[in-house]
């Protein structure tokens, strides 16, 4: 039979990433392409015991259908959670999803008509730009500074009143590692409430500042904003669990559609991850995380500030798992990453992060999955490389 | 703010079974309404031993994030449960989802344009409804004999070759408990092999069968049509686990539009599922379930034969969770669930299950998740409503 797929799929992007992540899995290569947790992060062993103690104590019940918005006590515990961080926010005002990633999806159902249009950073989060392209936006992107979006071209396309949803990750951003600064953040609510624009706020790598002070969402200066938040980071990417913060009005369509998407997110899991957090300090477990990232990424910092040929310049997180390497200009990365690859290192080309795919001269590292060895090995392998291509 | 929503969500049918559910998970009510499996069915000591045993052996890999695809063992133990009933299916045709309502979703996006045709069953499951209206077709529908569909109205409609999708639930319908007969299926497939319609062919229920002789899925005689599958009714609902198979051209399309949706489905689930399979006999299992789920649709029957008045009739399943009952032509199910509610007994009437959203003479009792006693009282008062709606 011939198929007749939906227009939409023909909008979503060569999944060139998924290609690289398949080609780096082989053990032989030093990866720093790939964006997974370290395992550190994973409390395997209190999640054993919190799996064995809710089919203890409640049995059948947390095998059984639940209810869409997701298990309460998980949402008052996430609710509390932005309480202690001076954030306002009700239970009800939260659903449980399978990730974040799932945000993305339910608010792409709920808020785009083909041709609305979608303001993204640039460069922003690969996988929101294949989420948000099943419902065929037209996509804008701001240019991104070490501080934040470009405050002029935003001003200026927000003003317009023509963007429907923006779409920002304030910390720690994949891919980039940078964060907004309290004073653009507190500009862009400003901008925000003047027209119709949903602010769309992405949070996976918030709790994990390992330099710097915290700064407050965006959504604290501008309560219709919508929030996005994720156990994946610090606790487990596999159980898939992340939540949506969004009022009442929209609240009530993204029920709706992840209803109609898989009627509820995994009851079992989200027993066990609620069990989990009630038994255990979550800060105590965060604080190694954020040791680990912290040695790793300044690790990788210093051998790029040692090996690294002038001319290449890179962003310095404060969290997050990521960073950001721009080569003179005129050197592709493409390019480098076919070089680099002989020499078995790996990383994630920058043109995967843009909506146009343009060839560039950046790419992203990550620095969350690899232990000091292999960045120690990989960083000079990959400077040999690059000081090969700008000969 | 104004929010302005997608045009996708004013197609969504008013959740007028959300507000039952409501209503009627009050314990004083008798409900046949949910579609909830026994707990009965729910392995909980085995499912708490695999849990210990997935996290012991294989520690943090398990709550990683893992292939979009899912867990290649689980993927073949499916495999070879198909291989079991004769179906030739690969590893590599099924894609692990967040429960079968996700293959819905799935296959909307995949294939849905505005203003397509999906042939639905009439009646048919609500969620599905539900679902494909997200994508906005055009829905048609074919009317449902004891043994399948109206075979003339089928041929017609599917020879004119415009229906896109044609959405079937051969085993046990949700709500009406049929199933196609095997002639049916035959010919449906010989129908399916001169056109381009694609078959969904949703089977949830499928393996309770607990009379009669199992019936090979149309799939089986139609290589190109999708199959769902599902283990929310033979382990656990609440970890929301179903599959799609399909072949390779579709299954490429249904990988994209998965990981765009949520990445892929948990991850630590699989794991704990496929290991309780790997230890345990899921015959067995299935055996427990189908001997109380025949005693307790044997029992419905049986005191509605005794308590219903002439004149209403209804359909006795071979297998699954629903009955469906038609009352005399002119007397309204949505009275009689008015009447039914103030003697504290609830059930679903028919409109639900219908595009049209058309006042009915039709409803679906649930008798999966009911005991003996309740079974007794509630088809008492049942009958009592019905007769005093039909004086």
């Amino acid at each position: 039979m011939k198929y007749k797929f939906a227009d939409r799929m023909s909008h979503i992007p060569p999944s060139f990433v998924r290609e690289i992540l398949k080609v780096t899995e082989s053990p032989e290569i030093i990866s720093f392409a790939g964006g997974l947790p370290h395992p550190v992060s994973f409390p395997v062993e209190k999640i054993k015991k919190a799996s064995h103690d809710v089919l203890s104590r409640y049995g059948k019940e947390v095998l059984q259908y639940s209810t869409t918005e997701g298990h309460l006590p998980l949402r008052e515990y996430i609710a509390g959670r932005y309480a202690s961080q001076g954030l306002r926010i009700d239970a009800d005002e939260i659903l449980i999803t399978n990730g974040s990633q799932q945000c993305l999806d339910l608010v792409g159902k709920v808020f785009l008509d083909k041709n609305d249009r979608v303001l993204l950073e640039k460069p922003t989060y690969l996988a929101a730009i294949q989420s948000f392209s099943l419902y065929e936006p037209i996509f804008k992107s701001v240019p991104l500074e070490d501080d934040g979006p470009d405050m002029d071209y935003l001003e200026d396309i927000l003003l317009q009143n023509k963007i429907k949803l923006y779409y920002a990750i304030p910390n720690f951003q994949n891919p980039t590692g940078i964060s907004y600064s309290l004073e653009k953040r507190k500009k862009i609510a400003g901008l925000l409430s003047e027209g119709d624009t949903v602010l769309v706020e992405d949070n996976p790598y918030g709790d994990i500042r390992f330099r710097g002070t915290d700064i407050p969402p965006i959504k604290s200066f501008h309560e219709e904003g919508i929030l996005f938040g994720s156990f994946s980071k610090i606790v487990s990417p596999g159980m898939r669990l992340g939540w949506i913060v969004a009022e009442e009005e929209i609240m009530e369509k993204l029920v709706i559609a992840k209803q109609a998407s898989d009627l509820h997110s995994n009851y079992f899991t989200q027993r066990v991850v609620c069990q989990f957090l009630e038994d255990n300090d979550l800060k105590d477990h965060i604080s190694t995380i954020k040791k680990s990232y912290y040695e790793q990424c300044q690790l990788m910092l210093s051998l790029m500030d040692e090996y690294f040929p002038e001319g290449v310049t890179y962003t310095r997180p404060e969290g997050g798992m990521f960073l950001w390497v721009t080569l003179p200009s005129g050197i592709s990365s493409r390019e480098l990453f076919d070089l680099a690859l002989k020499d078995k290192v790996a990383f994630v080309p920058g043109e995967a992060f843009y909506t146009g795919g343009e060839v560039d001269n950046t790419f992203r590292l990550n620095f969350s999955n690899s232990n000091n060895e292999k960045i120690e090995e990989g960083i000079k392998r990959l400077a040999r490389a690059i000081k090969k291509l700008m000969i």
